[in-house]
């Protein structure tokens, strides 16, 4: 009877809705308005969307019920399904907030990897809530993006630091990723090209499982041994490299300085997954002789979001400085001489690599690198320290108490968090500590074990005192254990010291950057100074074709933030989680009506570990029944680089397929190959609409000639943005595809991460989804994991639902409409100056086009970067550059930019053709001119010589409006082969 | 025995805390380290604290329990006090959660000028909880403030297009507070000197009591009548105006047309109370006559609060052009020519008028009428409308369904959003509605009243029928009034139409402004656009004088964001805001620790509100006693300008007090003038420190001699950061103390608003605290209401709640140690450069001081403007300027600085200092130098010619740090003369 939200509008549908509400979200998330539209659709002379979208959209490509507004849900209590009606903004934060309400938040001591974090407010707020941070893109354009690019040289710093190791990468998606990228690297570079990787049993279970699933496609034999410098010599012969856990899974830590030695002996390669916090007390990796570290940096301040997203990091030594996979930020210089950051070293990356690549890593996790690179600027390396005392003496002293009231330890020797305890009934343990409010770990039916955390309290302790049922309180047992001398804190206690032999003796983290910034205000002064040099999206459009730069609204947001959400583990017990549960299968229904698949995985944190997913998942299948020979993967040449580095990943050959001179597909090359490898063909990767932006006709045949000759069609789902509501995947033929839901589902690209990679599936192919050794999830005969937590990064997930609940089914179709008509508008506007490189027969396409940049180079000596570069002088982020063609630029506008803003960057393009033709007609000079001169940053300004053929103001100022709001490059051009020459990834030590 | 949190830490106070938690705030929220202090101290010639307290304040002023670590607290189930230990970030977390889930949120439709709202999420992410929008301070320093000037702009040609007058002002505090200044300022400009107030009785309570405790100090009669024409006719010879609701209390909406007529016919004025969203739909008051309205802009997108804090509004026609109160912004140009905003007419205000002035009005709602004003933009005149047309329709559909069911409505003529209804017993009504999950407002026995608001949805509708047994559902009931025709939408009915005769007729907010922000990508983007203007803490520190711009940290700021503390109606019933009540009282519990004061009242708005509040209290104690004719106010002449100016809004006479050439008050003089008075002496305002930044001696005597000559003190608390723990204002002989929330406190100051002033009065003072109407606080004999709501801005009280609880009261002496150094520390270093105005015999300052740049107007031809505009070159905002002298400039850092900042900062002003000599020495021109010419915008460097005697790079990069980090003024120096003769206050029309 009471006043009540309703998880699901079950009892709206009912009654008839007379007062709907005004916080619609759609015509908020969508630029233009109606009016607006009816305007672009008439300056490209059509009447209605329809007439535009039939020359947009080939007939048989359009889904048909083209007319459905709602998605089917299912209320949360009864599980019946209903349809429902779209959530406004105020509606959807109530349901978010009902949905998490049905989590429970139950101080979690599990560990494996995931620990109760304290995440300082001030990087909360002014990072992980703050658009300016978490719309960004990757940095590509270096010169405006060098606050982001100095926060990961100081993660880069920090990993290399605690590591003892020579160089990080800037982050990749999870420990369990990481080690295999890891096994992966040393195999690649293996002189004797041995196929063994030993891997100590004492690890993760999600780790192992994930190193397992990534050796198949390496045809890697993974043998998990109990370590020691024998089993080492035993197997010198076919091993390549060993992985520890340091600490171990039972929390125990080892010396493995002996097995590092007998490795290296064996020309044998040692990579250690370990944990950060324990490294500020523990000898490093790097000491003992470890060549590559791996594991997460979840405990360095980041929600453990019932498993992700987390940055993985990944630090080796010198050997493998140009060959470590994910990307990499490097002190180069600019034109003007002075220091810049730049990503270096890209020609390892896939785009240039392809199938040769052995790592496909692309999105990765800027955003939550940044927030533990903060976090660690903050305490600085005396408050780590401080951290991980504490953490180590309760370890401790919990640990007497336990022995002292009769129990065993498995690893007594040696620790820093983690007990494993040998119980009567871990099941009775487990029920008492539940009582208590606290989840412990049972590792089999007589041992459990937790791991202490920066967030344990004196209440705490007395609480695991009360469920190991110790004589005891802790208070009287550390006055014990003082001898009776008066303490006031835990670090004047005895058990405080960390055991000498495995102490960490070299400094770290001795850099001004680690040292200045410990006061609350001094941090958000130097987070939003670095901020203030990066362009996002809060301050003009990012028309990165292929990207799909699109509103990261506050309302999907908000839901991530919630404790509810955010402080869950992945293996908390399954009635602890009900509204994730929820959440994850609401999401998926709709994904799964959209494309019309039948099952889906959410696994994948990335569109790249999609791909990799989805093969392996094809092969599975294939393999099961009888067709495992099948090993041809056909990818036209058009396909983003992942394409041919997943396959290769997944043991499959790659055959490219040609092009022709219009863009489209070679139908005949396609045929002519699949036929020719009917007997291998395991699978076709397909991009649609094209990665030309074209939707393509004929694409359904193509399709229908990959199953006429055994193959699967694997659907890359980068462009769903141009297709939601009006085309269905599953219809046109396809088996898998995946989804980036930091691209058209709203997950902000966080500057190069966090990502979102699920795949749906259609029925044949559901048993060989993703599983998780810990937690039942995925197929029954599942290909195992890919990445470390069941769920992927599953606190990311209510930003896409927020999205699809508010939009509705008819709201994400007019957003897709107006993509189609943004891209379309812009094109037509920009067609009399630019060459279109393809459009379809209609002259139309998709939600993005190409421009061409080729003829410039021969009339004025200018190129695409020029372009993009100039760009930036009139305060806008480049195009995609010299992708999917080199020399062009792709433009992506989505549905969330304005006509206002559309038109600001039409002008910007139209005003440097002009100045092209300039250079074209001889009034400027080739190669000294506006253009090859870009960026102009302040400190061209500045300088009193001014020996360029045009004025300061036309540098600046070329159009007025950038005299009220002007967005500045803080670097002039980037020098990117001294950069690679002089490769340094760390900041410069303390002078 | 389950793990639970505690409101207060009673249960650790019987054990030992061995595991204090490391998130402690105290070391986060003071700048410099322990090992920077010693570095401090030693540069000032000290070996420890205690000996430089010494220096600096006297030793009868140093409280005597200097030790004491904890603040007493009490239990929030069993009331019992105790000592509670200070709380980490994320105890304090969780404390805050706790309480606020003490408060009940349930559904309010009380009405009475608080509403339920949506507040747009775009606004509350990106202004709200952003710190570029909240830390900023008052826009004195235009050039780089530019962005909430223009956003100030748009909301004043909100107001007065909203009210159909012609100049707003740029907030008030309050809508009872905007009528109380409305009445003053009509009558000050009355030719008659008529002293009587004509107000409709059919008005909020809560503006009648401010009214009339208001009159009370200008022997205004505030006469209570039932308004018509006639009654103006009979009143005219005594009365100078006359103000109506409208709509009126009960609902009722009256054409007051002739009203007006009448009222102008006798010269007299009238005041419309009002509301922005009924405006939209009904004719506005400029248009009927009004000659001032006012309002609250709460339900334009500001939470309710539990009373505040909202931006009050005023308005008013050309006649008071040049008279009403408050900042006026105004739209002048800069020293290039091109337009620039700034602060208008500032010769009105109170600094400059001191007890001439007719309002005391100086921190104001900035913050909130900036978000009313984005709420505006984003919705723009369609979205407004369609919101009120939505509120209107449903309350329409609401009133025949009750008719229908037999209810008589009071209001049944004309009415808006609100119903007044005739029911058997109201009592049981309320009770059903609770039953239903909604507070409605009981007007007496058998009258009920409910207001429709934007939240309202299709249950609450049905709810709303059942709580009035209305036999029918909204459904049917609707479907009736549609007569059977097929209708979606309640704007599809006849009952939409807002009635003819009343109906607004002419177009509102046509500005581009309102008409182009309506995506949230859109609105973010205008939004970051206007912060990029203005420097806030977030970029550097800001060393204003008697500001005490200090860290607003993220914990003290996330609770407000709390719905169950944003979301409180201020009348809802007292058992759902327990949580409130325990924080007020805690929060007073610390207050009155730290002063030794024995009562509170939270109901001031401001600084100055405090002062008036605790004069008139003041006044009030005295007239109980038979002491009513005192009336003389003692004021140093060194005081703010709000003591003179409430002062004599308090009713007082005031007599200046001389100060000695070393910057004492002249105690000769003080003595003799409270001598001499000694029979009407009523008060003496002392603030201390002085406002020139000294610990003076004498002052125990000093307050002495006052109350020996019979009068009360009134301690301006303003200086109470440099006392915090360290001195008591009642031990010193205070009867009376304002805080400053938002200086000592921590609240932010939202570029000139939201603030915080409560008083502590001594014991024989309690009684006289100031009530409310409809909720049941204050003293005894109350003076009445200051301010609309019963605690003031009561929900962002835990801001400073926060603060205190963290810190502790060893945290906050820390703090104000801190702050006494800081000062010191700067002083020094820069009395080699700069004379220092004033220091006490040990040559020390308090918490600030003040530097004299007198000398240079001689030897340079340079002003302390020059250099205050020549440190925003150097990406500094300026000291105080020419305040509380001519020509000097005062620094205070707070606590909050670091040594890195503020060296930087002490370097700066070194730099000036040195291109001050090179004037002197004839190096650089006077009148055309690198000072006279400052500030250096963009636009300056990008001209072709410079015709400057310095270069480029020195205009713009003085110190080295600024080519890697500046921040830039966005406009060249404003000419205010030109703004002030050509005042222009509202956005230009659409081109
Ligand atoms: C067509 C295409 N496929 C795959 C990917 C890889 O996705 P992710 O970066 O999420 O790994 C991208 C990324 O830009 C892409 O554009
Ligand atoms: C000494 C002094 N008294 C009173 C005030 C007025 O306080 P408020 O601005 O809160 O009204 C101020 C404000 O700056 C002040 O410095
Ligand atoms: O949102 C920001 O905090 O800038």
């Amino acid at each position: 009877n009471k006043r009540n939200v309703h998880l699901t509008y079950s009892n709206r549908t009912s009654q008839k809705n007379f007062v709907p509400p005004l916080d619609t979200f759609s015509r908020r998330h969508i630029g233009p308005s109606k009016d607006e539209q009816e305007y672009q659709l008439s300056t490209l002379g059509y009447k209605d969307f329809e007439s535009f979208l039939n020359d947009v959209i080939p007939q048989n490509v359009r889904a048909k019920e083209n007319n459905k507004k709602h998605f089917p849900s299912f209320d949360f209590d009864t599980h019946k399904p209903h349809t429902a009606p779209n959530y406004s903004e105020s509606e959807f934060g109530e349901l978010a907030e009902n949905v998490a309400n049905k989590n429970k938040l139950v101080k979690t001591l599990i560990g494996m990897g995931y620990y109760n974090v304290k995440i300082p407010p001030v990087i909360i707020r002014n990072v992980f809530e703050n658009p300016e941070w978490y719309t960004q893109y990757t940095p590509y354009q270096a010169e405006i993006s060098q606050g982001r690019l100095e926060s990961m040289m100081n993660y880069q710093t920090m990993i290399t630091d605690l590591t003892g190791l020579s160089i990080s990468n800037a982050s990749l998606l999870d420990e369990a990723t990481a080690a295999s990228e890891a096994m992966v690297m040393i195999m690649a570079n293996d002189r004797k090209k041995r196929k063994t990787f030993l891997v100590d049993s004492n690890i993760y279970p999600n780790t192992l499982s994930v190193l397992r699933t990534r050796a198949r496609g390496f045809n890697i034999d993974v043998k998990v041994v109990d370590i020691s410098s024998e089993i080492i010599t035993a197997n010198e012969k076919d091993s390549f490299g060993i992985l520890v856990q340091y600490p171990a899974a039972d929390g125990s830590i080892f010396d493995y300085s002996e097995l590092a030695s007998a490795a290296h002996a064996s020309n044998m390669h040692v990579v250690a997954a370990t944990d950060l916090l324990a490294l500020t007390l523990m000898k490093t990796p790097g000491e003992w002789g470890a060549d590559v570290a791996v594991g997460s940096t979840q405990r360095f301040g980041l929600p453990m979001g019932f498993g992700g997203p987390h940055a993985g990091f990944f630090a080796c030594n010198d050997e493998f400085k140009r060959k470590l996979p994910g990307r990499l930020v490097g002190l180069s210089k600019d034109r003007l001489g002075n220091p810049a950051y730049r990503l270096a070293l890209q020609t390892r990356e896939q785009h240039i690599r392809r199938e040769k690549a052995t790592s496909n890593i692309c999105t990765a996790q800027a955003l939550l690198a940044n927030m533990s690179a903060f976090y660690a600027i903050y305490h600085g390396p005396e408050g780590l320290k401080h951290i991980a005392s504490r953490i180590y003496s309760l370890t401790n002293i919990l640990k007497r108490a336990l022995e002292s009231a009769g129990y065993d330890i498995s690893n007594k020797n040696h620790f820093f968090d983690t007990l494993t305890i040998n119980v009567q009934c871990a099941d009775s343990i487990l029920q008492r500590a539940l009582a208590y409010g606290y989840n412990l770990r049972k590792v089999s039916d007589g041992v459990v074990s937790l791991s202490m955390d920066e967030s344990i309290t004196n209440e705490d302790l007395s609480h695991l005192f009360s469920i190991f049922e110790i004589p005891s309180t802790p208070e009287t047992f550390i006055e014990n254990l003082s001898d009776g001398k008066s303490i006031s804190s835990v670090e004047q206690l005895p058990v405080s010291a960390f055991p000498k032999e495995l102490r960490r003796q070299t400094p770290y983290l001795q850099h001004v950057v680690f040292n200045r910034y410990h006061s609350e205000t001094e941090l958000m002064r130097y987070i939003r100074y670095l901020q203030s040099k990066d362009l996002s999206l809060a301050h003009a459009m990012i028309p990165l074709g292929s990207c799909t730069m699109k509103l990261n609204a506050v309302s999907e947001m908000n839901p991530v933030s919630n404790p509810k959400f955010a402080n869950i583990h992945p293996y908390a017990p399954e009635d602890q989680v009900h509204g994730y549960k929820y959440l994850i299968n609401d999401l998926g229904l709709m994904l799964k009506n959209l494309t019309g698949f039948d099952a889906a995985s959410f696994q994948p944190n990335s569109g790249a570990s999609g791909e990799y997913a989805g093969l392996s998942v094809i092969r599975a299948y294939q393999k099961s029944i009888g067709e495992g020979h099948r090993n041809i993967c056909l990818i036209p040449v058009s396909a983003h680089g992942t394409n041919p580095a997943s396959a290769a990943m997944a043991g499959l050959k790659v055959v490219p397929v040609k092009c022709l001179n219009n863009g489209n597909l070679d139908f005949e090359d396609l045929k002519a190959k699949a036929e020719k490898h009917s007997n291998h063909l395991a699978a076709f990767m397909v991009t649609y609409p094209s990665t030309f932006g074209i939707f393509e006709h004929g694409v359904k045949e193509t399709l229908n000639v990959i199953h006429q000759n055994g193959g699967q069609v694997y659907f890359d789902g980068a462009n769903m943005n141009a297709m939601v509501g009006l085309c269905k995947a599953g219809d046109l033929g396809a088996d898998v595809c995946h989804f980036n839901l930091h691209k058209t589902f709203c997950i902000p690209h966080g500057g190069g991460g966090p990502g979102v990679g699920p795949i749906c599936v259609k029925s044949h192919l559901a048993d060989f989804l993703p599983s998780n050794p810990v937690i039942h999830c995925g197929g029954q005969k599942s290909i195992g994991s890919v990445s470390s937590s069941p769920y992927g990064s599953a606190s990311i997930l209510p930003v896409s639902w927020a999205y699809m609940r508010m939009m509705g089914l008819d709201g994400l179709r007019d957003a897709s409409k107006a993509a189609l008509l943004n891209a379309n508008y812009m094109a037509a506007r920009l067609a009399p100056y630019y060459k279109l490189v393809y459009t379809n027969d209609k002259g139309r396409c998709a939600h993005e086009f190409i421009l061409d940049a080729r003829e410039f180079k021969v009339s004025a000596g200018i190129e695409a970067t020029d372009i993009a570069k100039r760009l930036q002088d009139y305060s806008f982020h480049a195009p995609t550059l010299s992708w999917p063609i080199t020399n062009t630029l792709m433009v992506e506008p989505t549905e969330s930019e304005s006509m206002y803003e559309m038109d600001r960057f039409c002008d910007a393009l139209i005003s440097i053709r002009q100045e092209i033709r300039e250079i074209e007609e001889g009034k400027q000079p080739k190669g000294n001119n506006l253009l090859t001169n870009a960026p102009h940053p302040q400190r061209d300004l500045v300088r009193e010589e001014w020996d360029r053929p045009y004025s300061r103001e036309r540098a600046v100022y070329p159009v007025p409006i950038l005299s009220e709001r002007k967005f500045w490059p803080t670097v002039a051009r980037l020098d990117d082969a001294y950069g690679d020459k002089n490769l340094f990834c760390t900041c410069a030590p303390m002078q």
